[in-house]
């Protein structure tokens, strides 16, 4: 998917939403567990009642793996069944890898090649040769971890480099821009540290950056769109645990409800105020 | 596995080596193909043929997610029949997680609750967080990234804090020892980068060191053990491709030979010289 599609399927939908597809079996409505695979199911229903305010969806491979080979087939499924059924809705694995150059490409080839996926968290401690592979793919994404919505970004994102005067996270910014471009890099930035997004948007001002940390985490979308948004949108928000466990009874139309209320109404005001609808 | 029975089976096999499992369907001898699981039953022959001069194994899990539902079952198998066959043999799932508690949590579930792996390597970008919910298992490891054997390791490990002098993977050395201890924690450091394992020691003179990159990305054994070893070894060396792809015809005898003459008898001697045997 090009840059351009993705704004495409913004101003259709009016939303940046993403929602994140983190399944976890021990919190999924029980009446799911009668089904041979629940977590696919789960995820077709929340997709199925969710898609028409949502531009992305986000399977946390823990979430899958978690469950073993029963988890993989459900994580594949999930992937084919959004790419079958909504080809438009971008698919991130969220799956966070990063090895040596040879290990990474069979990643690829797994996300890319094998599963239809659209784009993939790659962690960055590991440089260049071990993101470039990902970046071979045409109309495929890397979503690179820059500034996280954890606490522990705090212990290394944020040390100042001696020659540069440059934190971890700014250098990732800019060392990796000769890696990609932004056609098919994007990163993540948490919303938990929403006022550095317009710090970060003077070093790319033009890539689409990917905002977990909304909702359940305590991040402000008015903040992060506020800061981060650029003259293609450029955010995609994501927001997990408080969309997809809304309700235990009729799970996957409260899902719908808090992302049409909570996020895709909110988020037509605020391309409607920035003009880009 | 605790520590000291790491140590207790390097003197008892007179070895440090870790065999890395990066089982490629497309690189295994053809007449494995008609086997069920190929993936496993290549694995399956070389540990049988290697397990005496090994003391790890360390299946790569790109290489299993590479094939879908069906490597992720060959990677289960893998690390099933290895520790009911050989227990006291320590198996590292490298997988390279990370993320933010709740996930990582999941990641742990599944490595170390519904699979038997005694530790599995994680990176530290996302910090204390991401790590910590790996180290609450007794008798299971986090294997830390922090200096590793790519030319990507350049980009951003050797990056010097303003505010300390010290290198970003110092920093994680540092850091990393109030998240867990020698009892829980190792870390990576590649062999490519061996002269730096004296600096590496004298923050970390205790704790065990995973060692990969000797072999295929050309580090020397000798220069890791003369900078590396310490009173109770603490070293793993990883060998991966020059064992496990040795030879296309007798494929599993190859790999035992070359595990043998090339690794265990130079480590035996080193182990005699300093006097660990």
């Amino acid at each position: 998917m090009t840059k351009q599609e993705l704004f495409e399927q913004i101003r259709k939908k009016k939303s940046f939403l993403c929602v994140g597809l983190d399944t976890d079996v021990k919190k999924i409505p029980k009446h799911l567990l009668r089904y041979e695979d629940p977590q696919f199911e789960f995820n077709r229903e929340i997709v199925d009642a969710t898609h028409g305010y949502v531009i992305a969806y986000k399977p946390n491979l823990a979430f899958y793996e978690a469950e073993g080979v029963k988890g993989w087939a459900a994580f594949e499924k999930t992937v084919k069944y959004i790419k079958e059924t909504y080809p438009e809705i971008f698919v991130i694995a969220d799956a966070k890898r990063g090895d040596i150059l040879n290990t990474s490409s069979l990643y690829a080839r797994a996300f890319f090649e094998i599963l239809p996926c659209d784009a993939m968290t790659v962690a960055p401690y590991m440089g260049e040769d071990s993101v470039s592979p990902f970046l071979g793919y045409p109309g495929k994404w890397v979503v690179l971890l820059d500034l996280t919505s954890n606490k522990g970004s705090f212990n290394f994102q944020h040390m100042v480099n001696a020659a540069t005067g440059k934190e971890l996270y700014q250098e990732v910014l800019i060392q990796s821009q000769d890696w990609g471009s932004k056609e098919n890099m994007m990163y993540v930035v948490g919303a938990t540290q929403a006022t550095k997004l317009a710090d970060i948007r003077q070093i790319v001002p033009n890539h689409f950056l990917l905002v977990p940390g909304v909702g359940a985490q305590g991040g402000s979308l008015a903040e992060v769109a506020e800061y981060g948004m650029n003259a293609d949108c450029g955010l995609i928000v994501n927001s997990s645990r408080e969309i997809i466990y809304a309700s235990e009874e009729n799970f996957a139309l409260e899902a719908a409800k808090v992302a049409y209320h909570k996020y895709q109404q909110p988020m037509e005001s605020i391309l409607r105020e920035k003009g880009l609808i």
